[in-house]
């Protein structure tokens, strides 16, 4: 895959947006860590928006925003500590209510680092209910859709969950999850999912895929619970639900992940 | 204070390096929240010192590192979501053991939003002992000490606490906390102390100073323990003890904090 010419021949198209490896948002392994990592892809995601006209900022003045629905990392290896990386991004197709949207991560030393996949719904944020796409701003998306980039990783799995997960942790949705739509980020998910692997484990494996699926919102004071199941050599699930103190006993799933990690 | 003449009188002593107020690092008021900027102040000290062969990269080469003692962050208002804005810092002043190091943070549009203070010791990995800074590269610290520079907040204190602290919370040190030295980052103290304050608190008061006290490292499978008293109609004082799963009832104080909220 050659960048520079597909940045030549869909000049608008993608966005290339550089980043720095920050040493104080690198793990143990003196990478940056995946949560890190999806911070920067959602960022890269906006600035793409923002610069074509669907950015969140304008996007909220007109009571719209963007809801992600799924978000797939697959790394070969991550940025160390102070490297200078880009983050390419493009909308590879947009249907009435989704649009798919790539990722590829490049360590300015090291090349091609990985990729990434996502899903995106917009919602009206009065009614919640999603927005046609094809409406907005006489369907304007159209003009940056961009299929003929590759993006060489599997697409976004259901991630099916089996009946066998164990709930092995619960936690209250706290002031540093919550973000300015008022309800927990998606990227605090991930940093939380992470958080269920002991750093022993991360000693011998490294991340390698990640999927997230994005179900429904929680609030603040909400009890989030963990389960988790081994569907693999090294591949897990992990299906988190929400459970509101005034409504003891009452789960609804938020979200389920699936990592796949290999042997370092 | 101006800050563009000191910059001209002192150009070689003041850092200047811009950031942008991620969206996804700020928190439900579409602020930056304050351990984002925490992180913030700490790479902007690291820019610093690397570009004056001090930054935390060389020093590991040489078997040693800057280990953060106190630092404090006093606000009057936080950048909001998209601003760009610029932390200053320079150093204030060394002794044969400590550096204070001083920061300004400047919204682009509103101008000044607050100011940080910090103290760092050098210390030798190998031994765990302290440096004597004087002896680094001859001393050649000193040319970079710039006391001139007016830095109008309150210097930190020692954070005493009272007796009538109640362990209010207990977590377990995990992956997400732990960064490139192995032991739990400065910035996620931060985050914990104010995750123990719910969100309704946050939408009528807002941090107007936050002071850390680090005084041990604490390690992936620690549990930490948080004890809070309230001294004063909007301050708080907040101990954090680690316990190791192997040694059941010995706690040892890892960190102090003071946070002094005001009505938004």
């Amino acid at each position: 895959m050659n960048t520079e010419k597909q940045g030549k021949e869909s000049p608008d198209k993608i966005g290339r947006y550089g980043f720095l490896s920050e040493p104080f948002r690198c793990d143990f392994t003196g990478c940056l860590s995946m949560s890190s990592l999806g911070n920067h892809l959602l960022n890269a995601a906006d600035f793409h928006s923002h610069d074509r006209g669907f950015g969140l900022q304008r996007l909220q003045a007109e009571n719209k925003t963007w809801v992600l629905s799924r978000l797939v990392m697959e790394m070969t290896k991550m940025p160390a500590a102070y490297s200078d990386f880009f983050v390419e991004t493009w909308v590879e197709s947009a249907m009435r209510y989704f649009t798919h949207r790539n990722f590829k991560v490049e360590d300015v030393n090291s090349g091609v680092c990985g990729y990434g996949r996502s899903v995106w719904a917009m919602i009206d944020t009065d009614s919640r209910q999603p927005v046609n796409l094809f409406e907005v701003r006489d369907g304007a998306l159209m003009d940056y859709v961009c299929p003929e980039v590759a993006c060489p990783i599997d697409i976004p799995s259901r991630v099916k969950m089996g009946s066998q997960s164990d709930r092995i942790a619960t936690i209250v949705a706290s002031y540093g999850d919550i973000d300015v739509n008022g309800h927990v980020n998606s990227v605090k998910y991930i940093e939380h999912v992470l958080n269920l692997f002991p750093v022993d484990y991360y000693k011998t494996f490294a991340l390698r895929r990640i999927e997230m699926v994005y179900c429904a919102e929680s609030y603040a004071g909400n009890y989030l619970h963990f389960y988790r199941e081994q569907t693999g050599e090294h591949e897990f699930r992990v299906r988190i639900t929400r459970e509101e103190a005034s409504k003891e006993g009452q789960e609804t799933e938020v979200c389920r992940s699936l990592l796949q990690f290999c042997v370092r």
